[in-house]
Order: C-alpha cells, then sequence, then structure tokens
C-alpha cells in the first residue's frame, strides 16, 4: 500500500466538521479505492475549546493556519476558512508556497484571486481543488474540467444560490411577500442575519465568475459581473409570471456573443415545465451548452455540511490519486482578459411592471413612449394593483400595467422606460424590469 | 510537448465521425489544455469505400478491428463497433491484451462481460473507459467513479432510453395511442425497425447494470434485473397518471434494501412537477443518492453524435493525461457477486387498471380480492374505458376499473389481482400495474 495522504483542515465549522466525518465513515472505501489511507494530520480553528461532537484524538492543533499550511508532514491544505482575503487568502498561499496541494470552498477567495492561485499552484507543480466553492455537492467543476473538454462551451447558466431560490420557491408557493419569506428563510438557518450577500447576488457571482473562466478559457473577473439581486421581487411579480407560463429564478447567466462574453447575475423568468424551473427550495442547479454535447443539467444542493464535505473529498481523492490540473482548464498564464460584452448589445424579451396613475392617457403614453424606442410588445395588460386595493378610498387611483416585450435590445428597454419616467406623472414607483430567459 | 497520444478508432459510423471531427475542430484546445496531441493512427469500419463525408488523408486502414487493436504504432483502442460479443469484444480483449488503453461506447458489451474485461485492464494495468455506454453525453461515470467516492451511494436510477422516453412523452403530449408514437419515432429515426430492444428495456437495463456496479461495488449483473418494457401502456393509463398527479417514465433503478440489492427496469409513476418528470423526448437523467451529498440528478442527451463522441472525448482526454482508474472504482478483483434482492420483498403503491365486465358486484369482487391479501386501497375509481366507447352497442358493456394502492408488498398486489383473475368472469383483459415510484 502506497504512503498515506497527509491532510490538514483549516477551519472546523459546519463543513469542517463534515469532512472530518466523512473522512472517518469511509475510510475503509477509500484504502479499497485509493490503496492508500487519508490521514488528518492536523487542524485550526478559532476555538480550540469549543465541544464539535467529534473527537480528533491526537491530531496536532495549530492555531495560525498559515502555520499549519507550512508545517511538516502536511501534503494537502484544505481551507474551510472563508473570506476573500486575511488569512484565508495567506494560509493558501503560505500552502502554495511550500508546495502543497490545495482544496478549498472559498468562493470568495477565488472569484476575487482565482487567476494568481491559479498560476501560483501551477509553478508549484500542485493541484488547487475547488469543487465545493460552486454548487456545492454538484460536481460541476469536474464536468467542465474534465469530461467536457472536448466541447467548446458557449453557454454556462445556473440557479447557484440556494437562499434565492428558497426564497422565491417560497413566495411561489405560498404567496408570501418578499420580506416576509426572507425572516422565514432567516429563522430555518438558511439566510443570513445579514442577507445582503446572498439576496444581493454576490454570492451567486463569485460562482459565476469561476464557471465563467472555466467555460471560455478567460482570467476570473468578478468585477466585470452585472449584477441584481432579488430585493425588488414582489409577490405581484411571482403572480405574473406564474400567469403568463413562467417563474422567476435568480439565474447567473455567462454566455459567449458576437460582442464579447455576458456575465450577469439577475432575477429572471424561465418557462414553466422546463427542468430548471422545476429546481426549487435550496437545491442549486447548472446547466452547460457545448457543441459537441448540447444541453446538460446538473442539479443537486448547493451548501450544507454533507453536500461541501462531499465535494471537497473528491478533490482530496482525485489529489490521492496523483492527479494534478490546471485550475482552469488551460495553463493560467494562457486565460486571456475577459472582453466583456456592453450592456447595449444584449438582447432579450422583457417583462415590464409599471405603477401608473389610473387615468385617461396612461396607456397611450406608455405605448408611444415603447413605440418611441422601437420596443415592439407582445401584450400590454393592465392589472389591478396590490397597492391601489390597498389605498384608502380618497387617495388618487393607481394601477398596475405589466409589458412583455418582443425579443429586442435591452438598451432601447430601459431608455423607453426612461422616457415614459420622464414624461412625468405617469408613473407612482420605479418600474420594475425582469428578463425573459429563453434558454 | 509531450509525444502524441496515439489513437484507434474501430467502428466509423455515426459516433466515429462525430468523434473523427470533434477531434480535428478540437485540436488546439487539446493541445493548449493537455500538452500534446491527439491523434488517430489507425482505423477500421466494414466498407472502405463508403463516402462518410470527412477526409481521413493517409490513415492507415484496417480491416480487421483485431489487426488493428494490435497494430504497432497505437496507444489507445477506441471500440465504436457495437454488440455484446463478435468481434467488439475480440478486439477489445486484443487491444487489453496488448496492453492498450480501451475505450468504448458498448454498453452491451460491458453488461454481459464488464467484470472481465475490467479484471483484463487492470492486470495490463491500462484504463477501460466506457463513459459514452451510458446515458451518451452525461458524465455519470466520471461523476460516480471520481466524484462521489466519497459517498456510500444507496440508490441510482434514471431515464436510460431515449426512443422510450420520446414515446411516452408523446403519448403525454398528444395523446396518441403507443403504436402510432412508436411509428412516428421510427419515421423519425428515434427508433430502430426492430424496436424491441429499447422499448423491451433492454438498452435501459445494459445501461443500469453498469451503474449498479459503480454504485455499491458489485459484479456486473445483468441477468440480476428485473426487466419490463412499455409495450403495454396505453393513452388511458397515460391519462389516468395525469389526472392522479403522475407521468409515467420508463425507470432503471438500483437500490440497496435490507434484503438485497433491487435492479429493475419499469414503467413507473413519478410525481408531476419533480425534475424527473419534466424530462422530456430524448433526454436521459440520472438521479444518485449519496449519503453526503443526497440527491444529485444529471439531464442530457443519452445519445446522438456530438454527446456520444463528447464522452467517448472525455474519457479519451484522460487517459492523454496519464489517469487509469479500475473500471467500477475498486478493483474488479474486490467487487462482490450481487445479492439480489427477491421480487417478494420490494414494497411501493401501486396503480392498477383493471378491464372488467360492466355489471353489478364486480367491484366488490375487487374490493374482496384486494382485502384478502392485505392490500389497502387509497381509491378506487370506475373509469369509461376506451374500449367500451369503441365497441358496437350489442356487445356485452365493459369497463375500466382504477385502483391506487398504499405502499405495500409487491408479491401481495401480485396476489390479489391473481385472485380477481382467478374469480372468473370478472376481467375481460390482462390486468396492468404500474409502481409508483416515490423518489
Amino acid at each position: 500500500m502506497a504512503e498515506p495522504l497527509r491532510i490538514a483542515i483549516a477551519g472546523l465549522g459546519t463543513v469542517g466538521g463534515g469532512l472530518v466525518e466523512l473522512l472517518e465513515r469511509r475510510r475503509a472505501a477509500f484504502e479499497a479505492a485509493l490503496g492508500r489511507d487519508i490521514v488528518i494530520a492536523g487542524v485550526c480553528a478559532r476555538d480550540r475549546n469549543k465541544d464539535r461532537g467529534f473527537d480528533l484524538g491526537d491530531v496536532p492543533w495549530f492555531d495560525d493556519p498559515v502555520a499549519l499550511a507550512r508545517a511538516d508532514g502536511i501534503d494537502l491544505f484544505v481551507e474551510l476558512i472563508g473570506g476573500s482575503d486575511g488569512i484565508a487568502k495567506a494560509s493558501v498561499e503560505a500552502a502554495l508556497g511550500a508546495g502543497r496541494d490545495v482544496v478549498t470552498a472559498n468562493k470568495a477567495l477565488l472569484a476575487r484571486h482565482g487567476t494568481a492561485l491559479a498560476k501560483a499552484a501551477e509553478g508549484a507543480g500542485v493541484a488547487l481543488g475547488y469543487e465545493a466553492a460552486v454548487a456545492g455537492g454538484i460536481p460541476v467543476i469536474k464536468a467542465m474540467r474534465e469530461a467536457l473538454v472536448g466541447n467548446e462551451i458557449t453557454r454556462v447558466y445556473g440557479i447557484l444560490n440556494g437562499t434565492c431560490n428558497f426564497i422565491l420557491t417560497k413566495m411561489q408557493d405560498e404567496g408570501g411577500a418578499f420580506e416576509d419569506v426572507l425572516r422565514e428563510a432567516q429563522a430555518l438557518g438558511y439566510a443570513e442575519a445579514d442577507p445582503t450577500f446572498d439576496i444581493g447576488g454576490h454570492d451567486a457571482a463569485h460562482k459565476l465568475a469561476l464557471l465563467t473562466s472555466l467555460a471560455f478559457g478567460t482570467e476570473v473577473a468578478f468585477d466585470a459581473i452585472d449584477m441584481q439581486g432579488i430585493e425588488a421581487i414582489t409577490s405581484a411579480d411571482i403572480q405574473a409570471a406564474d400567469e403568463l407560463g413562467y417563474r422567476i429564478k435568480l439565474l447567473g447567466v455567462a454566455q459567449r456573443t458576437d460582442h464579447g462574453i455576458e456575465q450577469r447575475v439577475h432575477p429572471a423568468m424561465v418557462r414553466k415545465h422546463s427542468e430548471i424551473a422545476e429546481v426549487s427550495g435550496v437545491t442549486n442547479a447548472v446547466a452547460i451548452h457545448g457543441d459537441a454535447v448540447g444541453d446538460l443539467l446538473l442539479v443537486g444542493p448547493g451548501a450544507g455540511a454533507g453536500a461541501t464535505a462531499s465535494a471537497v473529498a473528491g478533490d482530496i481523492i482525485d489529489v490521492a490519486r496523483g492527479w494534478r490540473l490546471p485550475p482552469f482548464v488551460k495553463p493560467a498564464a494562457k486565460l486571456k482578459p475577459i472582453e466583456t460584452a456592453a450592456a447595449a448589445t444584449r438582447q432579450a424579451a422583457f417583462y415590464i411592471r409599471l405603477a401608473v396613475h389610473d387615468r385617461p392617457g396612461v396607456m397611450a403614453a406608455i405605448a408611444s413612449g415603447m413605440a418611441q424606442e422601437n420596443v415592439s410588445l407582445e401584450s400590454i395588460v393592465q392589472r389591478q394593483s396590490n397597492d391601489a386595493s390597498a389605498s384608502a378610498p380618497d387617495t388618487p387611483k393607481t394601477t398596475a400595467v405589466v409589458l412583455i416585450t418582443h425579443r429586442t435590445g435591452e438598451a432601447a428597454v430601459m431608455a423607453a422606460v426612461r422616457r415614459i419616467a420622464d414624461a412625468g406623472d405617469i408613473m407612482t414607483a420605479p418600474a420594475q424590469l425582469i428578463r425573459i430567459e429563453e434558454l
């Protein structure tokens, strides 16, 4: 039997604990499949005295993850600390610098510093595994980095944030308002006390940045992502989508166009009865279009101790087999700077909900604004507004108008809405625009 | 740059042609990702003079695949001939015997001889890649053999035959009869002139046999699969399923139970609005349950030149990287004989459609037959039978009774139906039983 693989684990929270348990539970299976043991040769966490519910025996304890990353007798460093900078980054750099393989679940770190860290890993001839950083337990990094190399990828998109999908699914199924459902998600532990990072789309964007690089061979470019969260989605939008035959999902989309690469995170309408429309709750999904394979969809848990530990373990096993790949398929030095498609070049059909005064001439003004920007409409429907029905009888009446455009330039739609807003005394609140994603 | 990987391709049909084109198209990408070329060093097909629409230049031509498998200057043998025995088997054995890596899309060959071929590959220290043999372009073999090794798999199931799924989807969407839709599928090239192999469940069973071994570390045991096709599914069943909130799919299911391993292929009802219920047309899907990761679902094209070539290319690339694994995760010598769960131990809820005489006492006889076998019913509904409405006014009237059982022993349900049949002069045709798969 070969020498055991000696791993160090920095971070013993939910995922770290899940990993320790998985390694113990699957010891015999790993021996059978790999012909070698995987042993924990060092750990590090903030609080040494916390009861974590598992026994690490006499595994050496480190207070400093950088020291652990450089310690003798370590082959592979598992970073489960989190955060794009600070000790997470320092310890990963230290491990790579010391010639140790690295496995991490840290999407923020890679979204910010992925290209540089990939170069460091390749320079040291070691692995930088990050399966757990994107879509939790779904083996999408392995699929894109290995199985699909025969393909030119033209698009990758997905439901990349479980918190948002949980909230949107609940709003869909039970009709609640965004704020109420968010509070419920917080109570269940599916949303943080400060939920901005999830519901604002940042977390999904971190993951999308990595998928984009894998798909298109470009440097990781988190800042190039056009990002919009789900905060403004109302139950009126959810209901209108349902009636129109759609579901609203927060999507991360990266696609190659004639104008460059689009990277965007935003709520989108997807057609009911598609597989992705049925992805509900905290589940994640990633869809990949390759020129040879066609369309693939991978669905699974995007977070949680077990799912994340499963992905981390998969990366560790690859290293135990002696497998090391450039983190983004191509050598990092050959990744190209991203050429981002200007927002003005983007095309789509749009759902537009306008809160307007309920009086003569308003519909004509809306139709005229659209016409002046050459936006052609599939439908325009005046709807009973929730606001109107709730308002006191003596307040001026407002109503909602829902427009569905044909596929058109995003810029023209924006301009038309601005035109209507600027016409004065028509809209009573900012317009709601949701892209209809025909995938 | 490293030495090129020299591959031989035996079989230049749809998939072989797709592979030749893919290798040409992606030459530069392979060089960038692998640091080495993949070159075609020999080919073999039945008819040398056929116009295949691509130019092989001066690639050496062989008439005998066994000679190609053993030829000098070949590193890897790609078997795209098909068939469980004959020259496909002989050439794969010859290649392994000569110490060449093998990649194949041949599910029949592996379902029949997988364990022995895995032993031969391991003995020779070479790869035996078969990603293309299961679910076409979906990278499910890589997922199970590599990404999910951290998990104990307890169940794997899926839609493994595109022809059947196309037929069932068409029947669902357009209401046609099985025979009519089958003819349409044949006209479109989605079903063979002799469709038995697909619609009888054989093809799905071949794939399931491989998934079972990967999931449970058991020897490949195709003959242990309980197999039932879709020939008996009528539009009345499809319609009843729809009304009850289900879709009918041909599933292959392998799961570990307290009584052993179940391996079965049969039509099943799956709940509407689940992701798998929305997998339509020729698309395939594989669902995997692992103790750490939870539930994964992988969806994609199950056949076709591009999708299959994508999977074959993925296997070739792994070999080009120097990666070789035991074909079924564990070394083949350590695979255990399968302990099949006896059919009598299987539990499920069932849909039962009985064609019966429309006269007093029939419902009572049915209810009594069920009660005598302790099968408790969720519902029992008398329905207007299609047969009845089509029959001449003077023939004795028949009607359909649809029963839904609670979860119960399959053996008891069978016994109850037999009891009703034996009671005489109740049923006018054999009973239809469809398992309700609560997944």
